[in-house]
């Protein structure tokens, strides 16, 4: 068992015994405590960070929550966040029209290459923080106003259905593990190494017709996805 | 945009012309065409190995395949890495009997405090390359003879069907991103920074039983977890 570990180990249990949002002490203090060079103390509090059980808080580390749990389910960030007591909020990062280049991407909207496409782009929060990047892909054709009378830190499912008439009849979500780019580090606030965890999501309406391509970037130490299963028959 | 990632785009476009299986050229060769240091090119070369996109084989690193997507479903395992035309397996690390402990891990499986409680864990298999840890435990009441009778490679449900008479009658998961422990690490043969999934999964029988609680590591650069959503009404 690696020192660090046993340390991390011993961590874990004060932040049990200190609570959310206690303060912990100085490093100094906990490395003498456990026995451990300062180097090793700092090598598991950063897994602790990374995992989501600590988190800066001005220049000192505080005991994090838990994590918000979203259920995998059409338009839940609002509900989700909100379900955790916390407030939830988004910041426009940019919207742009675009011609679809690629055949994949066309296919999975609809369209055909080089129909123009919605780029919306915006910073997800919680409680003011940034926790996630979320990027949807729209047909112009569809919702060709986006750009006039479209609130951009508004519900995009309710701007859909309001303006262009796309009430939502399934879709199809992935989720995996991924590390941040530069870029997108730098939006969200995060040190770059972060596992991130990212959904791709395609909706479609009633009619069967794809409406929406979204790939949001959730920060994995805030984030846990639920999903209820049902038995085969 | 720092100078690795700009390396690592360059490498992505090479994975994409080489294709899955091929081998890259060494490191020098790399770091000589991209006009970058040895360490650069590293640092880019960890992160690609990190999400998936090559992996060590030998002493070489090639190009690696698409993530295996896995359903969120139960009992799938098997099927989905089977639909992409891998071979599943499994191997026993071990099977003990425990007296229940913890009053939530009791509660989750629907027996008292102190009463008896499988805990059967096992690496998964994919091509007899390890891929993930799975612990399952269970209520010894419901398959009092899981050590004398049960094949700890096969099928856990098909057993608990067969021999417990315990068909599922649907479930809970929750998924999320973790660092392995140093003991998962070595046991699944994992580098110990690597991101992992972790699916928690609760199921119960068609009475409304409880007679699971799972945690599945599965290692973030081998797979990612689909569902489909259904319109809310």
């Amino acid at each position: 068992m690696p020192k660090y570990y046993l340390a991390k180990a011993q961590l874990t249990e004060l932040l049990d015994e200190l609570g959310e949002g206690a303060a912990l002490p100085a490093e100094r203090e906990l490395a003498e405590r456990y026995g451990v060079a300062r180097e090793t103390l700092r090598l598991a509090l950063r897994e602790l960070l990374l995992e989501g059980r600590v988190r800066r808080q001005g220049r000192g580390t505080v005991v994090a929550g838990p994590k918000i749990e979203q259920a995998l389910a059409l338009g839940s960030y609002t509900e989700g966040v909100r379900k955790h007591g916390h407030t939830p909020g988004r910041a426009l990062i940019g919207l742009e029209r675009f011609a679809a280049a690629d055949d994949e991407a066309a296919r999975e909207l609809g369209v055909e290459r080089g129909d123009f496409v919605w780029h919306l782009e915006r910073v997800l929060l919680v409680d003011e923080e940034r926790v996630g990047l979320e990027s949807t892909y729209a047909p112009v054709a569809l919702l060709p106003r986006l750009d006039e009378d479209f609130d951009p830190v508004g519900s995009f499912y309710a701007y859909a259905r309001d303006a262009g008439g796309l009430v939502s009849g399934g879709g199809a979500e992935r989720i995996e593990t991924v590390l941040a780019t530069p870029r997108e580090a730098l939006l969200i606030g995060t040190p770059p190494a972060l596992p991130m965890l990212l959904l791709h999501r395609r909706s479609w309406d009633k009619q069967g017709r794809p409406f929406e391509r979204v790939r949001t970037l959730y920060r994995g130490d805030r984030f846990s996805f639920s999903t209820e299963l049902r038995a085969a028959e």
